[in-house]
């Protein structure tokens, strides 16, 4: 059996001292040593958030936040605007729908960024319209969608939200809440928190808040108003993923040890030594344009068989990576540089990517992606003394 | 902070699996449910020490198990052959004066393996010698000892005994004890074994077990007729780590699951591997001839700090390799291949290696180690499909 890597863009790998922590006995949530644990983490979300505001945090998947998102501010009937162009695009069009709203969607080719442009001209077509859902880091397609030019289109009419789904891009890019307007921001704890899947945050501008009563469908369990009430005196409304919170105390602790800027360049270098090496290899990127630093999609060479390709890496070589999603499917894969990830594990993932493609008959010179990412990866480390 | 990895020839990465397997709530050594595990325990140490005779299990640390081959086998006056060349062959040699015998020693030049007419002159030199001490590989060094030679120089003589430290050498180089009438063999947990440390094996041949009443000096813990006595039935004479146990039987079982081939074959490659990569960088290998496979002995570049090398590569890079010991302090650096290491952690170290030379200045074309790792690791990994 070879070792188990995980570098697929969520679930990551979580660091032991989260393990640990997370391996302590179990303690009720309404314990007193839990509330400054809660306390604790409230405080660092909202650093990694980059707000002043509340950051939410609920029992779910980052799905789960996503629907909070939809069903705290979509009424029936709706017209919000929708950014398509991957499968994480599609599942905002998808809940929008499901609440009883006819989303206006801005289609963009998969692999591709959305431009402000497209954005305001369907704000133009759909005047009623007063909300965005736009995914920040598309994680099907590995783009990066330009959130802070979207955020200022949104912003030359007063009443619309600008609704992010920052799942695998909170903590990754730097998405600056408050400082760019962005209304509503959701993350997942599967991503950059490096924890295991279970825990979903979302952060409410003012500006969201005022409109949390207005949406007319049925919330329960995600009904954000419930949250606000109750986590300002560090409870949540329903029972905490009390586990997920004691390892999340220590995530965010290693997040902002250095400084949330470090994390943006450590994701930002990682993306380019994979993208750099791919190249060297006779790759082709599937988002040349605008990457995500979450992962990097790459599109499997004609005439070889992409999940053949994803299927040996795992199994002869113990490198778990994603193939492609609902259109992409067969034909890219994709490389997570999220969770507890290192320069090293970058060029290790590389050099399994060439011994692979070697195996399945694509010509490459081996060594050319490992030397290129040494080469650029070599200035990436914290280098002290 | 960066991520942590270890790469020194002990104590070594442990698997998750087995890291679960300690984590279990303590058992009671008298459990039922301890016996079924300790029996397995022993039927996999026996296939491991390639015997089929009972190989004991010790709580301490390698240099406990070493005292047990000395005191239950060296009476005061005894002049035991003793090969040095390293740390550990010192070790030997400060074991057999400790328990009052006048070891006759064959100095080896450090980085050199000896050779079996040198050992044969010893014993030819002091007939009454009965037992010869020797490491299968010295650590210090990184040098492998021609075991197979050795016993048969050994054989020439029926009363002799060959007491092995296998410590480092177990389960990385292929060792027959019964095949090559290896009397007494050495291990311990923190090294090809995957453990943290805190426990011993030793072997017994027929020929040992009789000798065992024969030492007049002082021996309690580890005093080996005791153990003998009561392991058949799956106890130990004193209180056993019960964690630990229950890890060997997760970590054996790992072991053994693909056969003691792949496993050479394994640390053969890592060696191989790191080495030609120290080349290809303009290094110089400190073991030439005779490497051991659980680490790899390079000697520090003249005018380059050795030491801060080994805390560069700590420091900034988060690899923990090792440093010289005893009078190669600061003139070479170890890097392990034992524990849960594959092709990729040997790669990635290797990088880690290339970028702390660039630092402090050793020219190098950085990627040339890498390439040569991953061309020579290419056909390494079991390649399955």
């Amino acid at each position: 059996m070879p070792k188990y890597r995980l570098l697929a863009p969520g679930p990551v790998p979580v660091p032991e001292r989260v393990l640990q922590a997370m391996a302590r006995p179990v303690l009720h949530h309404r314990a007193p040593e839990f509330i400054p644990v809660f306390e604790a983490v409230r405080a660092d979300l909202k650093r990694v958030f980059q707000t002043e505001e509340e950051v939410l945090i609920l029992a779910s998947s980052g799905t789960g936040a996503m629907e909070a998102a939809v069903s705290n501010f979509v009424s029936p009937g709706d017209r919000p605007v929708v950014v398509l162009g991957g499968k994480f695009g599609e599942r905002w069009a998808e809940l929008c729908t499901a609440y009883g709203a006819a989303p206006e969607c801005v289609d963009v080719e998969w692999g591709q960024a959305v431009t402000p442009e497209a954005v305001r001209e369907a704000f133009e077509r759909v005047p009623e319209a007063r909300c965005l859902f736009v995914q920040a880091s598309e994680t099907s397609t590995g783009v990066y969608h330009p959130i802070r030019e979207l955020a200022a289109v949104v912003r030359e009419h007063p009443d619309r939200l600008i609704i992010v789904d920052g799942i695998s891009a909170v903590g990754v890019h730097d998405l600056p809440t408050d400082a760019w307007g962005l209304d509503v921001v959701i993350s997942g704890s599967q991503k950059s928190f490096m924890l295991p899947p279970g825990l979903a945050f979302l952060s409410l501008s003012e500006r969201a808040r005022a409109e949390l009563g207005r949406a007319t469908g049925p919330r329960y369990y995600f009904d954000l108003r419930k949250e606000l009430a109750v986590q300002p005196e560090n409870q949540t409304a329903f029972t905490p993923a009390v586990s997920l919170i004691f390892g999340l105390r220590e995530s965010l602790q290693m997040m902002l040890a250095d400084g949330l800027a470090v994390a943006f360049e450590r994701h930002a270098m990682l993306c380019r030594a994979t993208r750099e090496a791919a190249v060297a290899l006779g790759l082709k990127l599937y988002a040349p344009v605008s990457p995500s630093h979450a992962c990097t999609a790459i599109r499997v060479p004609d005439g070889l068989d992409g999940k053949g390709l994803v299927r040996r890496l795992r199994d002869v070589y113990g490198f778990t990576i994603a193939g492609g999603q609902g259109r992409a499917a067969g034909k890219i894969f994709r490389i997570g540089h999220i969770g507890d990830l290192d320069a090293f594990d970058t060029i290790a993932a590389v050099a399994a990517l060439e011994m692979a493609l070697s195996d399945l008959g694509f010509p490459i010179k081996l060594g050319e992606g490992t030397r290129t990412a040494t080469e650029l990866l070599r200035d990436f480390p914290p280098r002290g003394g």
